[in-house]
């Protein structure tokens, strides 16, 4: 028996989230039933990052115990010919067998775009949040600062996850502005694009979502730094700004000791 | 009654095409039934050039005719609201009442990608034609000059269009590749693309696609230098390469003089 450790990118458009539900198609689903004709009978996968219903991912990291014996390059090869096109394993290798791809993990990487043209292009809507509004960026960088560290991030995340405490820390938190957007290109007049990447050592439900609604209240104005240091100490999820949308959010990267 | 000049953007995965046509939906189509709702009667919108099924623009243009005073701005947000997310209006404004979208242009620009990973991205697959050979792109360059300039593309079309004659004239054909790609980004490794740039008066019906799909032959050893000048001089299309798969192309830009 095998214990194998991959790598997976997927747009998250049509799924339910990473993982098996009963109301819809999941990408942990897809995958263990993928896995599961090549092995020949039912596989867990434990994914290291449950992305919502939306999300996207380039870094997801997955891993599964097989005993069949094709070497993982092949494995990449008849596991990408049977999955759908917008899930992809980039990457597989055989890992030692106390390795788990969820309470191993270390760090991740989270990016969330936001477009503010006026116009959104029809290749980048799936993967923005578009707002019209102008903001502030300045005051989004000094409001993210007060996040980074070790925090109760009480108010920062959805109810009914399964996590015990809500202390969590944030290695980073950067906000990047730019008027080139590739992939294919729209004029620079329409292609305001602000990239906020965050980097914790976990995250709870919706973290990451509701960090960048509270900048983008920040950026609007109705916010401020002093605003976000008293919810963070006061921790009341009703004080922090909206859940920012599912389809701005990609898990870019999972790091292992 | 105004005559308008519109840009126009769209991914045309799940189009027939920019014509209307009787077995599905049609970016013309969409935009003449969201037009005619403002203007309160059916319009006719009149585009630069015919996109294949699952063709993408970036920089279509239309012209329509509007007894309707709304203001071109306006107009950009009435129409947007109403269409699609895959459609998009990116600019509108009032020209002359001669202003032919079609007879009047100049010259068209358009890009071709083609993707060399393993793996194609799933945020990518909708816009590359993934191809697993190396390309010889010293050798695609090439042959690539030989089809600058004016000549009888005969060996360059399908058959089926309206032209008259097969003689147009290209001003500029040219190959970058990289490996560099974003929105969102993949690692190096998977990324490698070839994006094939071409601008001229005019094209013939599929022309673009068999010119891509003659200069991958030549990248992939099957065809020289030579062969291309023979094939063009000959003018038999089945001594061309195939048509390259729609997906990849994109509309970039229409000039007028």
């Amino acid at each position: 028996m095998r214990n194998l450790k991959f790598t997976v990118g997927y747009e998250g458009t049509e799924y339910v989230g990473w993982q098996r539900q009963s109301n819809g198609v999941s990408i942990q689903g897809c995958l263990e039933d993928t896995l599961a004709e090549i092995e020949g009978k039912p596989v867990t996968v434990v994914g290291a990052g449950r992305t919502d219903a939306g999300v996207h991912a380039l870094g997801q990291v997955a891993s599964v115990r097989l005993r069949h014996e094709i070497p993982p390059d092949a494995l990449v090869r008849a596991v990408n010919a049977r999955l759908p096109g917008d899930i992809r394993i980039t990457n597989a290798e055989v890992v030692a067998d106390s390795f788990h791809a969820r309470f191993d993990a270390t760090a991740k990487c989270y990016e969330y775009r936001l477009h503010h043209g006026e116009v959104v292009s029809p290749f980048l809507r799936r993967y923005v949040w578009h707002l019209r509004h102008h903001l502030d960026i300045a005051r989004m960088m000094e409001a993210a600062n007060v996040l980074v560290g070790e925090h109760d991030f009480a108010a920062f995340h959805a109810s009914g996850g399964s996590a015990r405490s809500s202390v969590r820390t944030l290695f980073r938190l950067t906000i990047h502005t730019s008027l080139a957007v590739c992939c294919p290109k729209m004029e620079p007049s329409h292609a305001e694009t602000t990239v906020i990447t965050v980097r914790g050592g976990g995250f709870l439900r919706h973290m990451v979502r509701v960090i960048v609604g509270t900048l983008v209240e920040v950026g609007r104005g109705r916010l401020d730094r002093q605003d976000v240091l008293r919810v963070l100490a006061e921790g009341d999820r009703r004080a922090a700004g909206p859940t920012a949308p599912p389809q701005g959010l990609v898990l870019t990267r999972v790091d292992y000791a």
